[in-house]
């Protein structure tokens, strides 16, 4: 019988460095609302590489560039002189097909940049069947990294860290020993059914409501695409494996 | 109307420092197996002062010192040559009468150390009631704040989290925009029958199993004694307030 992987869930990127990982773990960024949902979008659409940075100046040095698209957000805002901002309704046009995409939001390239000694692959609920497979297929252990909000626990990345632990915890090829899994997958549970719903008190959906993005919440939520492909951080770029 | 208050949850120490709180914030920290319980415990059974140390050199400092007890616990065992380890039942005799405790535990005086600029209170079952009508009473934002596990999240601190913001919520003296609230709550309305079998497979009570020590587990889950001792940190020490 094959030996069981680890299973770990880390709420904050500021708390990755307390979980002692070995160097074959693959880590799993999370950040739902919206940047890896983003991800998963653009790179359905015909996006060829992605490039996450962390500031807002790194992400300027590519304006201008060939064949570059540049995109920025900060506090839920598009960052104005950008492309693109990190609603996936932007991605869904033919214009972005063969190009690249330079990225930076508030806290999934953070989260991107936090894991990046390790093996890291981005997930949403367009490839969550996809990177379950991979996963499962892959025999290695692995760490679930949420995103959250400016070092602070959020809802959202929980309920789809919970989400993807409950199913691969289903497929009996991981164990876990980690309270994170447990409270994740718990909340997951109490929140399938609607999760539009459940989030409708976390600060988040708040802060998108106010900007009146609910139409981009439902989007993240329950996806009306899917996709095989799971970004993996090559170097400096997400690519398609 | 009185204005409401500020009500967070910080799931770890380490995300402390992201939480933007304000000077008068009151910090309520939780170390619910066991530290915080054994703090009740010890005033309730007529300990003078409690010192909180984070290493356990600093602790043996006190060695031989009149009228002080020295305690020290680390990965949930008593430490050779301390007079006492991190059980309640430790503390249940005469003996600790109009003494002072000297206490460094893994987590719970990490935490309380990490918040010492603020006005810190320790919480438990033991004095549940008594904390809540201090909270309501102080009119102060109140930020709880959990000890985890060696940096990362544990399931019973944010259930004892939950218990006591939901509490503060029904008072309708607090407001919260802290997803930690909504989960920690949520999960405490899953587990409130029956806490210690909900707690069965988290990662604490099966290091606390393996060290037989379920009967401290159930003491701390749903303790035989009451208080009305709300500990609180002045300079280095935990006062009776």
């Amino acid at each position: 019988m094959r030996k069981k992987n680890n299973l770990k869930i880390c709420l904050t990127p500021d708390n990755f460095s307390n979980y002692h990982i070995s160097d074959h773990t693959l880590v799993v960024v999370v950040d739902l609302l919206r940047a890896t949902t983003v991800i998963s979008t653009a790179f359905h659409y015909g996006i060829k590489e992605i490039i996450p940075v962390q500031g807002v100046d790194k992400a300027r040095e590519y304006f201008g560039k060939e064949n570059h698209i540049v995109a920025a957000e900060r506090n839920a805002m598009a960052l104005e002189g950008f492309d693109y901002g990190n609603s996936p309704f932007q991605y869904m046009n033919d214009n972005i097909k063969g190009k690249n995409l330079v990225l930076t939001t508030t806290n999934g390239t953070h989260a991107i940049n936090i894991a990046r000694k390790y093996k890291v692959i981005t997930a949403s609920f367009i490839n969550i069947d996809a990177v379950l497979d991979f996963l499962i297929s892959s025999s290695k252990d692995v760490l679930i990294l949420c995103s959250g909000w400016k070092g602070v626990f959020n809802l959202e990345d929980s309920l789809f860290a919970g989400c993807l632990a409950n199913r691969l915890l289903l497929s009996t090829y991981f164990e876990t020993n980690c309270d994170s899994v447990l409270a994740s997958s718990r909340l997951y549970h109490q929140s399938k059914d609607n999760m539009f719903n459940y989030l409708s008190e976390s600060a988040h959906r708040k802060r998108l409501k106010s900007l009146n993005m609910e139409r981009d919440t439902k989007f993240c939520l329950t996806p009306t695409i899917k996709s095989s492909i799971i970004p993996t951080l090559i170097g400096e770029k997400l690519v398609r494996a």
